[in-house]
């Protein structure tokens, strides 16, 4: 490895077994740190760079911190036949919502359809990795969240009163891949500004406005600013629904008492998500639905294309084609953040990143 | 009323006897052409103007082309506690979806969460029409529909293989408005484009791109070009998973096969809509939810805005504001509107607009 300014390939069982001994030193037990380092890992096998290991500084300080509980008592707290909520005691959002998505799935293949959401979680990582969860079994998910700070004002106000609330989707194909979809309803996500100022890249017209209306392009200067959402108003209704949905709904952290999880690390954030699953069974046979989706697919991919266009892509298909290559050569990390954790292993006493997988 | 270019204010009672007796010559049962003249003037009454009374010489047309079967046989081709699916057997769509929303709701009030979807449906207005209808019931409505015309090529592309697939949502309030959201994933919605036409102006940039891709702003020359999605590569995968979600899991057209009811008045349409209805007493008491969302509305009408805004909106706020206006003083309608409803009344041989409601 190196600490020049090319990306340094880390191989994905190095990884996960890095961040479980990190999270297994700030306190969590071990199976618990062995699932998020699963998941975490996974993040960034599937390029989703905002999400993966460069979230675990953050984690471990809110950890350490008392931020987070990490021995929750999670519990349902309401049900019916086709929903639940489940407190998560504060515990690590990746265990909460994976608890809640594998509820869900037993839900819907007794219900067809089914809804479970969170309270008491926290940052989950990447809306894509829980909707794809039902689609290894014939299932749809949709996956809806409330970001972890505000970021967003209501259309035409300057009081950052929403988040990016992302959306996600995962939906089965045959011989295709999965059609998963996952997405900020703002231009771009948080995770991307931090990226691009962690690279010392300017952001582009269009993600971020300052408080007086014109584009903010420093992303180190992203605190005096506000993020955009898509399609102006719509993406602030878009935003405000996913809140309800993923927060209020739930009794969880929506509006002004969403916690800024990037600048307080102690306080409990009562985060929420939500996960809706639909079996594919219910609605008839999956393997046709299935063939339909590729013949979809294989439709929109032959389309004829703009000028200067080299091929079209369906939602999915680049982070199948990354997690294939990822898994393969290793995960691309910038050398800076291989850096910052390698300082960060000797503060926290455990094995670096170079070390074998434990 | 009028001829020249000012707006006719029509009563609402006024409006929906005129497209009840007009529907009803066409060949709908009493029964039917009440419930569809009802949602149609409910649609001009929210100012959904693309949506109303502006449909009924296409819908005759289409009933009168044997493109719409006046006599339905609907029934739920598979139905699980937390789902069904309904062929609407080539019905109007809006008593299609109605029956689907009123099945969801019955199956919410057991489950907590209900997703019913329909196929063998047509064109059936607002998309918020259908995700308010659980609101009084302290339910949330979540609505999806392919739209009835292909404008939307993939992201990239040029072929038209998506249409303007509308999210709509309704969340229960308490003293304040449901907050509901309608939109296209498109930039703007066809209907739009076609007003542009109408009153002789240009589109924003932005709207449509050409084969090309250039702006494309002369709406009279829509047909050489086609809409833009929000956000970019987002909204072409949000119109891609409502297509997904509406069309391909019930079985109904999706991608090539969804037929251009603007053009084509015969062909069967396939058209395929899903609610989903999530019931407020499963998740725990609905008068503090509503209390929440009450707090939440007025946090975001309360924000600081930016230079030259004079006040922030919340969804459905706008058009519940034109709803007591309307039911009030009348529904205006474009005066050449109401002059071609003239005519097709003397066409179709039923008492005019200007008659006492029947």
């Amino acid at each position: 490895m190196t600490t020049d300014n090319k990306p340094v390939l880390v191989q994905a069982g190095r990884l996960a077994g890095f961040i479980d001994r990190s999270l297994q030193a700030a306190g969590l037990p071990a199976a618990d740190a062995a699932k998020v380092a699963g998941l975490m890992t996974e993040a960034d096998l599937q390029g989703s760079d905002g999400h993966g290991v460069i979230r675990l500084p953050q984690y471990v300080k809110r950890i350490r911190a008392g931020g987070i509980n990490t021995r929750p008592d999670m519990r349902v707290v309401s049900e019916r036949p086709g929903m639940a909520v489940i407190d998560g005691d504060n515990g690590m959002g990746h265990l909460v919502v994976s608890r809640a998505v594998e509820l869900a799935i037993d839900k819907a293949a007794a219900s067809g359809v089914a809804w479970v959401g969170t309270r008491g979680s926290n940052h989950a990582g990447p809306a894509s990795l829980y909707a794809r969860m039902p689609v290894r079994h014939d299932m749809i998910g949709l996956y809806f969240a409330v970001g972890s700070a505000n970021h967003l004002p209501p259309w035409g106000g300057i009081d950052m009163l929403l988040s990016t609330n992302p959306i996600a989707a995962g939906i089965p194909a045959g011989h295709e891949p999965p059609v998963v979809l996952d997405m900020a309803t703002t231009v771009a996500a948080y995770g991307k500004v931090k990226s691009k100022a962690k690279r010392g890249e300017p952001m582009p017209e269009g993600w971020m406005i300052d408080r007086e209306g014109r584009p903010l392009l420093d992303p180190t200067r992203a605190h005096e600013g506000f993020l955009l959402p898509i399609g102006g108003y719509k993406g602030y209704g878009l935003a405000l629904i996913v809140g309800l949905l993923a927060g209020t709904l739930q009794g969880a952290a929506m509006g002004r008492d969403v916690v800024d999880f990037n600048k307080d690390h102690a306080t409990v954030t009562n985060t929420g998500q939500a996960i809706l699953v639909i079996d594919l069974k219910a609605f008839g046979d999956p393997a046709a639905f299935k063939t339909s989706v590729d013949r979809l697919v294989r439709d929109l991919r032959a389309s004829e294309r703009l000028p200067g266009v080299d091929r079209i892509w369906v939602p999915g298909e680049q982070s199948h084609a990354r997690r294939e290559a990822y898994a393969r050569d290793g995960i691309p990390l910038a050398a800076e953040l291989v850096a910052e954790l390698r300082d960060l292993a000797r503060q926290w006493d455990v094995a670096p990143l170079e070390a074998a997988a434990s």
